[in-house]
């Protein structure tokens, strides 16, 4: 792992150049209320869809503030990344926007699924063993084949920076937040979450939430530093990545608290979210939710921003249907 | 069938009053667009997301007007209906608000779930046997009993004017659209829209779009009179009932087409609609979006409204899933 000291920290600056670059390509996503689930938790929640975001998911403020941010040299060369998540779609999505290729290094094992759908948003991929000899074995050839820029899915800058442009928005159609709360995995989210508020709104509370069966940065985060896990097993599958060096900077510098749902409990928070606001989420951004519902005390009375983080779902196998 | 002589015909004023009378109780649901289905279907469409609506459909538009138009005297006896739909629902809803019982009439043999629903509502369910001589005596009964005014889920003035808030909502959203297009079965929904449109946007084309399973409201409107059918099966569950006196006026002389799918064209539309733009809708809305896939030349280069009426799907048992 790199030293921090080898890595740019972003600053706040750079997520407001991120939101006037990436604006054009993306959606100022809404942010919708449930008179339900504010009796349900006591607490007044607001709820900001990024399950609405091009590509389905957030992560493509990061993929297209690192996408529009290279030179036109670089860029002719096209982005590269090694996901095969929403990562993956939003670099796709970003590098068609900006007509450059985008090469995605997945494992041949990979579902179908996917792969059609980094093929549908323009990616080109180029498969490998499902180990991590053979992806990075095959992502240096890909890389010394046609000198495309890594965009890593988080431990990244200018990801950072894109992802901060979500609570920029976030506080600007609420007001009066107490505290925003966020999945957490490898912690880009959650990073651009600290980076704005530490520096827009300094007195609301940054929540992290993380399946118990995937809660290395719960560990790490009391612990004092990163505990990585080896493959965690989790419903919600976007959830499962360690943090790094750049992310867990913001993590131990400015969350509040780690909190953490059962695979129960996610599942159920999925389900009551679809049933009740009739919106698709993942699994991954029913944690938040979760752990509210556990931990009522902490978020009663309050007015909570809950960052709903993507709506790729594979509809043929749903966690609460057995098959 | 009563005579449409017999029954009084609503107008625009009534639309107005309706608005005004139910604003406190339901929401201004938005309009979203995908440039997914844009490039699809060759059209602008603009979804009316009443499955965003309060009781998750459209229905509690029509239901408030009736429960709030009544006289403080009548009010008080109550509210009846026998519907296990989404009438029960947002007429439990709408009654609750006012503080007024709601009876629901309901088969003993309707799933636990619907039950529940409209329990959850604080609806108060009489249960009858599972026909129509015994649901029609049990209902007296309770009428008997109560003194409760029956609401009926479409063939009533009071319902039909609530429902036309709809297209009166969509029309002060979206401008200069060419067509509206909503899902058929009693033709409560599109009465409401023809009664608005033909008033303040008459240039506007009306569609109804049906299951070709329960095309009754087609062969009615290829016939000159209504054709009602016995028992048809169809995953569009809240499309099966047929036109009555009141809304076939509406539909004889303001539809421009009616327009069917079959049940795969249906099903494929609800899933892509879940899949794309991640919105819960039922079966029965993704009519109107299957309808225009399958007829691109008569939609394209126009500017589109369709109304999404609903959103309550059970999500244990998906009609793209073989459990």
């Amino acid at each position: 792992m790199k030293d921090l000291t080898e890595m740019y920290i972003p600053t706040y600056e750079d997520v407001e150049a991120a939101h006037a670059r990436i604006a054009p390509y993306i959606h100022r996503t809404p942010v919708l209320t449930s008179s339900y689930f504010n009796d349900l938790t006591g607490a007044e929640l607001f709820f900001k869809c990024e399950n609405f975001q091009k590509a389905g998911a957030f992560k493509v403020r990061g993929a297209s503030n690192a996408v529009f941010g290279l030179s036109d040299e670089m860029a002719a060369k096209g982005v590269a990344t090694h996901s095969s998540g929403n990562h993956a779609l939003s670099l796709s999505y970003a590098a068609g926007r900006r007509g450059i290729p985008c090469h995605v290094v997945m494992p041949r094992t990979a579902p179908q699924a996917k792969k059609d759908a980094v093929r549908g948003y323009g990616g080109i991929i180029t498969e490998c063993e499902p180990s991590t000899t053979s992806r990075e074995a095959v992502f240096a050839e890909v890389q010394a084949a046609t000198g495309a820029e890594f965009v890593h899915p988080y431990n990244d800058p200018r990801v950072i920076a894109g992802q901060g442009t979500c609570s920029k928005e976030l506080m600007e159609q609420v007001e009066g937040l107490d505290a925003v709360i966020a999945p957490i995995g490898g912690g880009g989210m959650i990073s651009g979450t600290c980076l704005t508020l530490s520096n827009i709104a300094p007195g609301v509370k940054i929540y992290a939430a993380e399946p118990e069966q995937a809660d290395d940065a719960y560990r790490s985060f009391k612990a004092g530093h990163i505990i990585a896990d080896d493959a965690p097993v989790t419903v919600a599958d976007g959830l499962k990545v360690p943090l790094k060096e750049l992310t867990w900077h913001f993590v131990s510098n400015h969350v509040t608290d780690i909190l953490t749902a059962s695979e129960d409990e996610i599942v159920d928070a999925m389900k009551l979210t679809w049933k009740r606001m009739k919106i698709v989420i993942e699994a991954s951004c029913a944690v938040p939710l979760a752990t509210i519902l556990k931990n009522r005390e902490v978020f009663a009375g309050k007015r909570v921003g809950v960052i709903i983080t993507g709506g790729n779902v594979d509809l043929d196998t749903l966690p609460w249907i057995k098959s």
